[in-house]
């Protein structure tokens, strides 16, 4: 149970503060923090998160990661349901409270978040922010999700470094970030990606498919990897 | 003794470095630093002293960090007024020698401070940065808060990698910043709040309880949910 | 063959995110991440690529520290082949990658990535991004890599505080982007070069040469001057 | 010998570095890094010869810095000295070799650095960035230079974590520059300041006697008030 509790506070505050920073900064286009604060906010989410909770539920807030960790041999198949679920009710939490602090904005019209950014919605082709097809977004979402689960794996190995694993985990979500806000305003987590589409509406609902596909397979193809090739079995 | 010369150091620091770098940053739109400098600011300034003088006096710099850290029961409570005097010794001092260089400037008018951006005070409705509500002011400290003490409990516990504390509580004070500067100007910290408004006068006085209160109710709640839902009591 | 995986993977990630947050990020002018989000990615990419495969092949992600780490004693010359081979294959794998995501964006046509901003080619003289001459490019690149080869052979001496060698090396890089990306758009690394060229064309690939030699010289002087000047051998 | 060479190369990477990134991002005033990346570069100067010859010299790279810790009784009055010839060579040949790259820019007048932006050197009222006074300007680097300094007294100390050390004090010269490059272009290290303004001229080496007493006597202050107040000097 305080397991799942660590899991429901980390991914909302992954939500909170990730989708947040680029919701609230959207009214400052000359002095807010751009695509490189939000980068920046993301990767905080987890980086501090890690070192608050880490310790308690392993620090996943996302359900690719935890389908990545089970396919690497790091998590059981048991405890994925319970996980996926406190994420989801997590993030979408955090995207309750987003559009309730985002309605107390004077010029706030009822639409606005939809409308003028999408919330902070993920998408591709007409939905992506730099018109992006179908193909690349998926690709994009496979390979980072894939690239972030061998982070993940790698510096949790036994034989790593492991003390800063939730430095080199948060800032490799910073790195994606700064890649992808252009082709999908990044997701490589379908519980962050499922929150902002149900505050945005149906044709973001229609996208999330992908969301949810591309993260988690980018996620056990990494897993795979780095089992089979990557890690040092000699002692298994 | 020490520790209230740290806590004063630090504070001073915090005000000093993080509004500091607001008020200066001001006059220069095109290269300026932005909110995203100005998050990074208040954040390196705890992750500096967090390493300088933790050590001596456990590197609060913040009356809600103090309540918080009482609260998750971790801190006296006959220590909490002489901290909090303490820390608002020092923001206060930051603030007067913010004042004092800021008056140097050529192009300085005596109102300018007050007029142009309000120093760096935090404020809401009216003076809010993106015009938020009270509602969604207080909301937004009071969560920001409670998280703020989330990783702080968290990053400290003793099942925790600990040594890492500093990053993880600098950092998510950057955070909080990259989220919330377009709502409130970002306080999260009373005494912050404190030092800036008694030099910009009757408008941001007469919102100061906002920034007492909520921050400070945060941390007690985060305090009571890290001591009893999430901290593990098996060797209490 | 787990080392030449480790190499692949982690110059796959160099390429990936340093070149393909500058390409990407090349469509949004005002929100986009900039000189100093690209120099963040770059770092970025090395400093979790050291965590997680660092414990694997050492981390070396570029043919010009192998070469400085060989002149330095730490590495041995047999392995210096096959490691610039992975190394090199897997920065044109990224650069197909890339080629192939940045040609699902609806307004792609086919020479974009030439003509706009030469994908993220190094040049000097008229294919400097400052219009810099051939001399300073080569000065730039010659000096920056000798001190990033004296910051990895400093931070991983046994006399060093080693774990955080990741960090420093990694944020070594994201430094020398911050200052050269205006001059050559910053190389420091031939398989980098090599795998953009590769999709730019004549021009860019004429220019190879310098993104190889002065790397790779200011490497093997940096070897030199740490192994005998700066290196403490009192128990060899 | 090897502590003179470490603080040789560690100065002039600091100048290198951070004055580099100044002088070469002037021309791109859309894309460039702005003083927050500026300021990012001074920092990752020190961070990253921190960790790399830390181990050696100790890591000052700064007149001010020695100064401060022979006042903290950290270092011997004898190696004062040649501590600082060390630094200001290194300094003087950073700044020799970015003058030689900066030259070789097709756009390149020979006065075009002293009249643009002045190289990377610093100054008060007419030369200040901001227009600030000499007084500001010697409260700001006094003030500025005591803080760098009681962090690194304190991150130093042996009751503190003091494996992190080399982030904090490399963090801090960010944070300097974050807040203050709009009062003088950020010294709080002479040597520094000294290495540009004999490539600018007249002007800047009439205003040189600030950026050598403010920082001098801040750091002196610092090292008093650490031995004296905060420091435990319980087993002494």
């Amino acid at each position: 149970m305080r397991k799942l509790l660590a899991e429901f506070f980390g991914t909302y505050w992954l939500v909170f503060g990730g989708c947040g920073s680029a919701i609230f900064a959207a009214g400052f286009p000359d002095y807010g923090i751009g695509f490189a604060g939000v980068s920046l906010a993301f990767g905080l989410t987890v980086l501090t998160m890690a070192y608050a909770v880490g310790h308690i539920s392993g620090g996943h807030f996302n359900p690719a990661v935890s389908f990545g960790l089970w396919a690497g041999g790091r998590f059981s198949a048991k405890e994925l349901v319970p996980y996926i679920i406190a994420q989801c009710v997590g993030a979408i939490a955090a995207a309750g409270t987003l559009f309730t602090i985002a309605s107390g904005r004077t010029s706030f019209i009822i639409d606005d978040a939809k409308a003028a950014n999408g919330f902070a919605a993920n998408g591709f082709a007409a939905l992506s922010p730099g018109g992006y097809s179908m193909q690349s977004a998926f690709l994009a979402e496979f390979i980072l999700t894939m690239f972030f689960l061998l982070v993940i794996l790698g510096a949790t190995d036994k034989f790593a470094n492991g003390k800063f694993a939730g430095v080199a985990i948060g800032l490799a979500l910073t790195l994606i970030h700064l890649i992808s806000i252009p082709i999908t305003n990044t997701s490589v987590n379908p519980a962050r990606s499922l929150s902002q589409a149900l505050f945005v509406g149906t044709e973001h609902i229609s996208q999330l498919w992908l969301f949810w596909l591309a993260p988690i397979l980018g996620a056990i193809v990494a897993g795979l990897i780095y089992k089979n090739l990557l890690q040092d079995n000699s002692e298994a």
